[in-house]
């Protein structure tokens, strides 16, 4: 429907706080970006688990009497962005269990590249699953019998598995954090009244001011208990380090910072780039708000082309609007964004925005640009073009959707009806980072996956519906 | 809370009518007394199920929409009543799963007596589990890699429980329907339109028009596909037969059948046999409504005294009602019923109930009567005084809470101040059924327990909570 | 859409007592039957009103937060049943407005005949309207500036009105109830810890434990105060006494009085009048539960044929009830009733009913007893065949649509297709309550109405959609 | 509660399209920011009206099946704010009403001044008020029967009523538009697909891609029928134009017109007038978003001191976020905004915003700055002091409360705890504007007001409840 890519979910996690439960709500509510379409929280007093899960915004999901009920003082939340429609509460995390060693609840942020091999080995040994989500299956593994205690099953279970994962556990004993051995998804650690945190972005920690720590290292597994925070490694041979750097360029919030730096200022950097790449003679710099307010700032900084406000969006936009029966044409693009024809009129516009994906809403802003009397428009994209889908937890259309495996740049120009139309090259984008190129996982643009997978068809399917 | 004792569920399947979920729901309805707490519909299409479960009463949990959605000529429904409050959305059924054959969907009326002890084992073996229902453990001994197929998976599951379970099962490809050897729940088959139907009493069947079939007998299991109904059955070695007498008392509906006879007829039979064993001098006979109606007609032709309708039941009663904030004396009585001063006042007066748990509901009511001007009230119970916890799938309050546990009948007279009060003998009870009283269990009032049971402790408070 | 006739309102009120908003609304709860559409609570803590109005029944309407905000020691309320649907929450009462004098809320039950021309005259003068309801017309009428003080307003105004009325109304100050001068409609006095209470039925009195007064009488106007109760009189010039029998047929509730008497106690002598004029050689007497009950057990007990329970009710009947996609013959008879097949199948039976309007659902009702093998039908009716419409507040289809005014009775029965088919005579009826026939109305069988009414058509079309 | 000046309400009025409540849903969803409490939709096919009004943002308010339902080419809708709490549906517009000329409905953006003195007038004759609105009152003045017809009863009504307003006003043959001769609120003139349009804003034009035809003058009354437009004028001796400024500097979308000019242009201008009154040496200009954004973007163009976006606003606030159970410090702004510590630490900021009301926020807002690291926090305002409550539409809070009224600007930096404080002075604002300065009301901050009032105090509390 919508045409933007979506990150899969968030997490937190808190041990030892008398508010545990409103804490992990209102880190939730920092990182409700990462995942709309479902919330959870589970908490434990030392001795049993209470949970609540529900589909919508975190703030629809939980009221004050639910919050009230998730006693305890330590506990772990989540938010899900799902393809499958508002019923699937099945698939909601966290998901909360039994097993040899009585109770666990897990969330989980990423994608595991062989889910479905695992499945099928699980499946032959007699297992049963209630979900088709990731983290059913890391608890599945660490509930073999083999395993001599929680700590052991957790690194063995993540031993096994493949690809991304930021993952967050709570025992009646212990909180866990887990980062797969490639950092492809940010986790930190916090610190707040002398409790531990752990949550996909710093912005989380903000919210409630909290002390930053660090980023759980990858390959990093932190078991938290009443003893303090110990530190586990699984094993990383053969990996090497690829941390999405699209979540700077798009999903991350621009307050926070992920990978060891700010994403606000990675973005600016990467208009200013954009800018020496690609510049033009043009009147004014129009950001696409919000994504692209921030490298359209870096765009005039470098460029002395001024900023302008042509494009204001409309802040009540939610998920309940009703369609007009009868065609209203460029309907979505003119429910969320609304034109400045006194400040457009005339001018050549710089339009900088951060990604195209089937690129028909930005056909449609062009068209209303020139509608509103824009002069000349011409497109500045703060990454390179979109060829290849994600496998470690982002939502992508099918291949054959991303616009630019159907056009070249000028045939996209033609079909946008635009005056020009700039990426950033990959090389561009990587100076922008502070990591060496070689940290950061580049796939759906290059191609090159850091951790190889395959898909049976049976289990793909399902989460891709 | 209530002064009630329920029922754990009531089941209904259906193969082979384009109108499956519907007809469910319909089924549902009629079932509504055996589980107020919370519905769920799974349906098939033969290649995948889709499901909708949620807390409350079957037409509050479904709307148009949910059934619409619910497509495919195969389906299968519960209704259960559960003490853990409106938030245990994990407990209600149908539970679906995946497992190495598939998708399968279960729904379960009973109470296994091994369920702690066969989930321990399976924890053991590395098994996790995600609700504490009984059908999740039926579905773990069904996926064992050892069984060859799906029937052969669920015999096999079957043959290692023991205690009471009538339960309803769905693959893509078949329709199941099983019931324990001793036949301690009702189970029975029908057919509408060609199609199959299996539900806990006849009047699901009545709701629909379809015509009934037969009981599904105990040990039997029937395989119904699109190759007609196929009859298995479960190794029934050193079983007797022992269906729930109470069901006929209280719990089934009057215009049902269970146990190949009518229930408002066995009622009326036990007020006549009431009526011989406990005659009194009186002026009119009161039903206490709905439940005490049927057994108080057979009273009054037995005893020769009027019937008469001296209390009221308000029909509009809700489990939204609001509690005073100050207290209003007897109130649940009181929203519940009404006494008709006109009818009672100076007359002496047989009150027929079906059947007396804790007392503090017929001590209040006996009160009110007296308000209204009774001058002599009898009280006369359509069943023996209840000592024992049933094992097998109904709701008790724990042994110190039965009011025959604290008090001889005298005592009882006393404690409610009334004139009389009868209770019907065992043998008396046993005399108004069809079959050998050797069939029926009736260990909530003998401690005689048909079949042996052994709790641990952890989930036993998990299901009593 | 529904084969019964509905009562406009039912109407509560209460003068100094500390829960006066929670009693109220347990008052409302007992007269639900009353009016099933909307509900509502107006209070005054003698200086300020607050209300709260919704639609649905009186649980669903309020919760304990609202109740809550409801505060002060004075209140009135009303349920109303109202055939316009769902949406129309503007008619929904009581209606509070501002005045000269103050602040006032309105619930009325009846019905004026001279609304429309009421209604006219003041808008021909500059009024404007915001409902529909008879009860705006009443204010209208209070605020005119020749009134000195509020209880003048009142009797002014309810000399102007023709027709039925049993009204509440609360100002800062009174509380007051008026009845119209023929009597029509109910309405009671009662006390509960020295806080005088207004109630449509005792019932509502019963609820909360309260002493029963007196009737307001007709043409009274009780107004409450600090001071105490006053009684003024309206004046009745040329009226005659005109109690709805109808009352006492059907819509009250059995364990209520009305008009000085039990209605269960009236209903039985009507069946046992119906016994004496139309005996039949039978089985057994079968009430249609639970409106013929009552006049069943009066026929049993005359007759000497056994009562029996041949069609059980199912309680869990709501308005949410989804219709079947396709059509699933008699539904609705369907979802409210079963029929027990063992009691009925060879029997010769008479089954009493309370009244038959269009005669649809009795038609459906008799094929169904045969379907389950009965062998004789007769229909016995506790009135006699409906014939005009009410013009005093009961809600009923067109003229053409009253079954006895297409058929004489043996056509009737062939339409039933039933056996006999009885009704009982105006004669017979007026000799099973207590007061003088003339005191009675009973224009909805004879055609003669105690008050001439005309209406305009723009308005009647109104409240009757 | 929130330290943020409201704008009472938004309308909007259609007149021949067969999409028209469709369209007036749209026309609201783009004037939600002036009024996010209640929501109203009336339609009219000619004949007879339809009407729904609710609670909540237009989205919540409205579903499509309550939109099919409101049939008709003709409608009005209104937004509104109110201080009074969730519960006040009665005041929620547009109002609806019958008279002697049939139905009329309007919806009302503004104040009248002597609303309290016509109230007790026409109460005095008799009248009766069903809600507190100023929309009741001129209704009440348009049903006097001197009025010979629909227009004349229109502009007679407007004649009598002082204050601001721009209502709209539908009869079942007539939409109706006016504005009072001051000119307070904006009311523009729109059409699309040949049928004629009336809203607050132009944004609502854009929405449906509507033509903007004109303003409607101060004064005139638009009456819209099948014939066209006709213009009147209602009496405007001794008045002078007073647009409300504030609109231009806070109310309005940026992406509206009002007044004759572009919103966000004038707040550039009101920027670049600041940065020449109140220059300071400063490293970076932060927006306060998205109020300061574009008077931030006229101070970093006119000052050259670049702009940053160090403050981040939170898209997912919602009205239901769950307070902390025990303090959380700061709470609010927490919400709302994030602080970007790598932009902001060791820099000297300059901090634009729209308004200081109480200053609660600003001074919370200042201390986050200096933790995130601020070296130097310079704020900047993009108009004068406010001291003087509104009296013509805008919820204000007490003269006492406003932090000018208790502080000088010196007294008020040291509140503040920051560098400098600088507000836009009278004469700095009246040059950002087209219109002569003697065209605007500048009340709020002059005490000077266009029109005098006098309240009393009965309605005045009501009202600013």
């Amino acid at each position: 429907m919508s045409d933007q890519l979506k990150d899969k979910c968030g997490v937190f996690g808190i041990f030892g706080h008398k508010e545990a439960a409103y804490l992990t709500y209102l880190g939730l509510y920092a990182l409700q970006h990462r995942g709309e379409e479902s919330a959870g929280i589970v908490t434990s007093d030392g001795k049993k688990m209470r949970a609540f899960r529900g589909m919508g915004h975190v703030q629809d999901v939980f009221d004050g009497n639910q919050l009230e009920q998730l006693t305890g003082d330590r506990a772990i939340g989540h938010v899900r962005y799902s393809t499958t429609g508002s019923s699937n509460i099945k698939n909601a995390q966290p998901i909360i269990v039994d097993y040899s060693r009585g109770e666990v609840a897990i969330g989980h942020n990423g994608n595991l590249v062989n889910a479905d091999i695992l499945r099928s080995e699980l499946e032959a040994y007699g297992s049963i699953f209630q979900t088709t989500t990731d983290s059913e299956i890391i608890i599945h593994l660490m509930a073999k019998p083999s395993n001599r205690n929680v700590e052991e099953g957790v690194v063995d279970a993540l031993s096994r598995v493949k690809g991304a994962y930021s993952a967050v556990l709570l025992t009646n004993q212990f909180l866990i954090g887990a980062r797969d051995p490639q950092g492809f998804r940010p986790l930190w650690i916090g610190k707040k009244d002398g409790a531990y945190l752990l949550a996909s972005e710093t912005c989380a920690f903000d919210m409630m001011d909290a002390d930053l720590i660090r980023e759980v290292e990858p390959g990093e597994v932190v078991i938290i208990s009443a003893q303090g925070l110990k530190s586990l490694k699984v094993s990383s041979q053969g990996t090497r380090l690829a941390h999405c750097i699209f979540e700077h360029v798009y999903f991350a919030r621009p307050d926070s910072k992920i990978f060891g730096e700010s994403v606000h200022l990675v973005r600016q950097r990467l208009g200013q780039e954009l800018a020496k790449e690609h510049p033009v003679d043009a009147d004014l710099v129009i950001p696409v708000p919000d994504s692209g307010s921030s490298a359209a700032l870096g765009y005039s900084r470098q460029s002395g082309i001024p900023l302008e406000y042509g494009i204001i969006r409309n802040h009540y936009v939610g998920r309940t609007f009703i369609q007009p029966s009868q065609g209203l044409r460029d309907f979505k693009v003119r429910v969320k964004f609304n034109f400045v024809k006194e400040v457009l009129k005339g001018r050549r516009l710089v339009v900088v925005d951060d990604s195209i994906v089937r690129g028909t809403t930005s056909k449609i802003r062009v068209k209303r640009l020139r509608q509103a009397g824009a002069k000349e428009v011409h497109l500045r994209i703060s990454c390179p073009p979109h060829r290849f889908p994600c496998a470690y937890g982002i939502d992508f259309p099918t291949k054959e959707e991303l616009i630019a495996n159907k056009y070249n740049t000028e045939e996209i120009r033609k079909y946008f009806e635009c005056d020009s139309v700039g990426y950033l090259s990959l090389e561009g984008m990587l100076k922008c980072v502070s990591f060496p190129k070689e940290n950061y996982c580049t796939a759906c643009w290059s191609g090159q996956y850091p951790v190889a997978f395959q898909r049976l068809n049976k289990y793909y399917a399902e989460k891709c519906r």
